[in-house]
């Protein structure tokens, strides 16, 4: 399996405890791969990854596994403060048969020099020590506040050119995104926003790593193939909705905006729940929030066929 | 033991390999308290805490009651962005006889709401469920990226006020520090900034935690104690001193720079080393640094005299 296409950066559900609710979160992330997504992303920051210990994390992504999840579609949040964390996630997902690592840099501290971030990542790398580990650096400065710099970059892949395997951008800065396709062709470069998932592909970029897929997978997917296959009227007219669910989404408080409206359409209120410090939507928020998609043309991808 | 005073946020050294070295870690706090410190913060932002998992912080922090540090002098930070990770350092430091539990929130999402913010701190002292529990508030918003607002502690005092009894305000903003100090008559309000030392206490304040008193606490100490005698011109004349060593480190890397002194003036190398995504100070940038201490009138505080 390649390392592009549509990824979802998944939601997590929790239960009325703040636990991690498997059950729902497997079924989620299996409609979404019925929904045209090449693969999820787990544990990144649409996941509310930060609210679960190293251990809540390793526990839900083992129950994941032997749920049925299938580790080649899979990618994982990895990246902590604590080089000991993000060994421990990172050789616990490789036990499981997960190679693709998406790696926040250490986020505390600020104003962090190339030399350190360097370090951090270099540590982590060695510490893993798997040959299987492919690693995607995390850049999502408005968020961690620890940009991934070019400098960066350029020293990791020099010194780990079979580890450090791609990039996902959310900057949210297509410019920014396009630099680093032209210049690290040997990366698989994704952007967070979906809205410049044309733009990346045209570019030789790798895809989009999405929250908004969380909703509308469907309308990237046919983007994707629509350019693939060397349609590109019909890949630039698919943008209109991709864009548009995005610039909706934006406008609110994203995780719980994509929380309420997965329990509203699915008619399953558990879904609203969030982690502190996040707060769930209220009902007046959501409807006004369905009704702009709605106006946006978005309608709930059709539930999955019985297999 | 009173909630206020000098207070070091002390540095962590580290061995080669990057765990916490505990024996130079207790000798130095020893130090401190003998040079003048009245308590000492352990795994505050100066520590370096962010860069160990919550594992390592309560082996180190169990070696270091054991080898004798008094929990009632102790401080220790337990803010992470995992509710169970900050619960499971709070209760592991209470087993230990600590209370006092210096509390960052949650700092990976940042723009958060007062009532998300509230919720995890809530969630947090809730789960700790310990009636000895001392809880200090933790505003850094230039690193952490998350104020404590004013709206978020009148919440919390409101809700929790045996448990939340003091905060440290790291802003460096004087009028904040202030305005924080008449709005909370009830909480230990102390400056992460030791340069406003004296109007802290002079306004009614409790003191500083600071990282220049790993350096120079004999000179916050005899302020402090000559406000307390009420001789105002010696703690004005002192405060230059305080404030000078202080202008001069905050030119640096803050960490590197402290330890780059404390090795060099103690002639121990060992003391040099920083966890990354720090980066240590070269030889050059040390002797310039002290250089600029000792025109400032600095000088290392005399080691404790011997049992």
């Amino acid at each position: 399996m390649t390392l592009d296409g549509i990824w979802a950066a998944v939601l997590t559900p929790c239960d009325a405890a703040g636990a991690v609710d498997v059950r729902r979160w497997v079924e989620h992330a299996r409609r979404l791969l019925a929904q045209g997504c090449h693969g999820l992303a787990l544990f990144g920051t649409t996941s509310e990854t930060q609210a679960y210990s190293v251990a809540e994390r390793q526990a839900a992504l083992e129950a994941a596994v032997t749920a049925g999840l299938t580790p080649a579609q899979l990618m994982v949040g990895v990246g902590c403060c604590a080089r000991s964390d993000t060994v421990a996630l990172a050789r616990h997902a490789l036990g499981l048969g997960l190679t693709r690592l998406l790696m926040l840099p250490p986020f505390f501290y600020k104003n962090s020099t190339d030399e350190g971030l360097y370090r951090a990542f270099a540590e982590a790398i060695d510490g893993t020590a798997d040959p299987r580990a492919e690693v995607l650096l995390y850049h999502f400065p408005q968020v961690s506040g620890v940009p991934v710099t070019r400098g960066v970059i350029e020293r990791l892949v020099a010194a780990y050119p079979a580890q450090v395997r791609g990039l996902k951008d959310s900057s949210g800065d297509l410019a920014h995104t396009l630099d680093l396709i032209a210049a690290f062709p040997d990366l698989a470069i994704f952007a967070g926003a979906d809205n410049h998932l044309l733009d990346v592909l045209t570019a030789g970029g790798a895809g989009t790593i999405s929250a908004a897929a969380n909703l509308n997978a469907p309308a990237s997917r046919s983007v994707h193939d629509a350019f693939r296959a060397g349609e590109r009227a019909a890949a630039e007219a698919g943008m209109a909705l991709v864009r548009d669910v995005r610039a909706t989404l934006q406008r609110r408080p994203l995780i719980p905006a994509l929380k309420a409206i997965i329990a509203t359409t699915s008619g399953d209120p558990a879904w609203r729940r969030v982690r502190p410090p996040l707060v769930e939507l209220d009902g007046a928020a959501t409807q006004a929030l369905l009704a702009e998609l709605a106006a946006a043309g978005w309608q709930p991808p059709a539930p999955p066929r019985a297999a």
